[in-house]
């Protein structure tokens, strides 16, 4: 029915009651680069995948194997399954992807679901590094200050919300401030501190800056260059 | 079948024989003016949600708690049930929203349908604030002239008030006269005061001018400003 | 399956043997002014509706009461079942209208169809007002010369009169040369002359003059007003 | 399931063992040019049509009657099926009739497929006026060249030959040289001749050349304006 | 239920443990002319076909018969299966393409998946002439570099890799590098030898330089006149 399926090759029952983590590739890619820092330095096992209908057509080697666009991992110890998305799904199956995930999420009997975004820097008054937000069912409070009534919040993590609202999931909704322009480490460090505080783990950021600076210059760049190739490709020659 | 869905979180029979009330962000922004005023000096109670295929990606917290896009409330002492459409569907959407919403309405056996709507001041010729128009099963009368014979009503509201006729349920169309450029709260009272004598409400309308302001000037300036930022990450970094 | 319903709050069996008739907004709006001015003059009662997928967002007060875009009426005296489409369907929804109507019409068992259309008069050769054409089960003749050969007829009413062909109905479509650029109620008037004829009626032609002045100065300059007003606010404002 | 319909008003097993005609008005028009003629200096009866979801909205009077976009027609004494497309069916549903047609083709158990096409003349450089080409399963042999190897055959009768080669029915693609830019009757006339010799028929040819002019002269240039009429009408008058 | 479909005319049980081989028309046509060469070269017998909804409508004589976009050959000797793809799906079918192929190469239980593509040689920093890729289940490994970790690898050829992943098949990804806006016959010989050794093949490299020119000069050539032709036509000739 749905044209996003999650594909996991373990027991699901092994992830009941399990703490859910994911982030995006948006607002100084925040969301990505803690998700994925998270799933490197915990050694987390990959286990699934989220296949969509219009999957997007890149993969590579990361530190873990052959990387697909939405990788699903696991941390036994800590009992975190992890969502790290490497590219964004296309617009259009932004809700799909975000209903079928939370749906998944409530199928397997997860706890808590953690979402990591950022807000724009720019718009920030006073001295917090850090807003959040949650739903309903969620019971947890932050050293922080929430955000501010009618302040909105789009994209992707603001489907997750609602869907983990309606599906009545507790769901907390990390948002550091971040650099609208560039890859923010700095935001990432922020947010992996507090999931170190709630989560009770004890993960470095020190990595994180060089990682940022990697995936920013070097990622970043072939990407690019790569996707105006492709495009280009695309239109001057139809029968290829 | 329908790519609409409500979703409600209580007993449904105890909706039965309840008046059902909702408007729109057009002309004016009057419709939402109203029933957001009305949701929330009424302490209404959310109980449900309308959820789309193309569902739009925007949260925030309002006074009442995480919004959703199209919030159901219910009003226990007055048996209204209220959907608060916090921003319109996307125009594809609409006929389908319309078509499932009004068949759910029928569905519960709700006894009135109330369309808060707008008319654009510009084709104000007489002196009255506003006008009507009913479907067939309706009997009620207002001290207003009813809209002129071939005056076109067009968007969503047009289309609850063709299911409703289609559907054989009675429903009453406000049309206060507004200013189509910006947030119209006297419109919006002028509706609310109508409302207050249907419906034996005793609503104040003093903080709908201080609400109208705010969320002229910061929900909005907001919006546009995300929106802005959005569409031109969107088109920029066809990765992230 | 189909995308086009046919809503009818009577018993179909009454309609059996009865002729339909329809046309569109299309060569000087002539099918529209026709039948609008038959279901007025005649009193028809509005007995069901065509309801599509992407139905569109208008509706207004007629002389009979609410408008919905496409009205069906049944004349109990003469017999007759009348499509009154005030606006057209999108174009993508010509082929299925036509095919669910048609459809419908076949198993209703309606003895004759009767299509009323226009031609430009531009390419008007000779002295007579109207032309015609049939469909393959049709026995009538009229007064008038047939449709040239592999003179194209194109539009909403050619998929009625293919698909009337193709379902075996016998179907006549009444082309009276009309001005392409302004709603004309002299063509308009020749229609309604001949289906006096025909149907043995005595619908008097006076008024169609008003109305069709009307018609084309109220409604017309309406639409186009609140058109633009409509798509310019979808353009400008996304969240509303 | 499929987008496309075959409606035959005729019993099926008549039709078993026949030999299957078709062409399309590409490349000079030769495929609809020589399919035309036959049909009606060889008198066929019309027996179906071929229906699609996105129906051209076109239809006019022929010699042979109301004519519907596709008609299908019966040759009883030479035992043949032609399919006369009086019109290109939208490209986005060329796969979709073809694969429809060559199934219904495959299915009542035709002997042999003749496809009508053209080769663009200036691309010419031998002597010979038709190239041909053949599926695996057909056995005939003409004594003209067959296409050169590499060289690409596109369009609707493309995916005609494609079709019949997957579904292992015998296919014959006749290829005269053709002007690209006006309906060329000499290049449908060779065609018709190698057809005479193939199925023994005694078509004559002279009358195609008035046939192709009157064609070009008429029947384009009203298509061609009503055309723009249409399209003009479509964007200026968005209620009509 | 999916919008491609294999078509086999072979028992597939003779099929079990076979090794697939597929490329496209990407950077150089490398992986074209490579799987071209090679089934040319062992004389492979054509047994099936890739069928899509949106299918290309094009067809040539090839050396091998009557050639379909998208050719499945095998080699009962060496028991390869190879997908020959004369072009290139659209794009919106690449994920629906990679997908149905990956699920019936799994369904036929192949042995072993290799991938031919090509990387742009303005990236080249080393001597090696081609890297390489592979999933977690291949054991093979190559005397060439593996691809740099977080280099990209877009198009068909990283979906069909990245459904591989996915469903559990070992699959080698040969990347050597190549001229991007030419075909690159050199780099298609690379890969050959490369397959040559891993297949325990010796199919000679001598004609690839030939066919690459000719393909380059001729096919090409022709494709793009011919599109520009067809696409021409499509525009200006409404009713053709």
């Amino acid at each position: 029915m749905s044209n996003v399926k999650i594909i996991i090759k373990k027991d699901l029952s092994n992830l009941q009651g399990a703490t859910f983590i994911t982030g995006f590739r948006t607002i100084g890619e925040v969301g990505y680069l803690a998700t994925r820092h998270l799933a490197l330095k915990r050694n987390m096992e990959r286990i699934g995948y989220v296949v969509t209908k219009y999957y997007r057509d890149v993969t590579f080697l990361d530190e873990y194997g052959l990387a697909t666009p939405f990788d699903i991992f696991y941390d036994k110890e800590k009992h975190l399954i992890l969502l790290l998305n490497h590219i964004l799904p296309f617009q259009r199956e932004w809700n799909d992807f975000a209903n079928a995930v939370i749906k998944w999420v409530k199928g397997v009997s997860v706890n808590n679901v953690l979402l990591i975004g950022a807000l724009d820097k720019r718009y920030k008054v006073g001295n917090e590094n850090l807003k959040w937000l949650k739903t309903s069912k969620c019971n947890m409070n932050l050293d922080y200050p929430q955000l501010d009534k009618q302040l909105l919040m789009v994209g992707p993590l603001a489907l997750f919300t609602l869907h983990a609202e309606i599906e009545d999931l507790p769901a907390l909704v990390l948002l550091p401030y971040a650099d609208r322009e560039r890859t923010d480490p700095v935001a990432a460090a922020t947010a992996i501190e507090v999931l170190n505080k709630i989560l009770n783990l004890s993960v470095s950021v020190n990595e994180l800056y060089e990682e940022a600076k990697r995936i920013e210059e070097d990622l970043q760049k072939q990407m690019e260059l790569l996707q105006r190739e492709l495009s280009r490709g695309g239109t001057d020659r139809v029968y290829m």
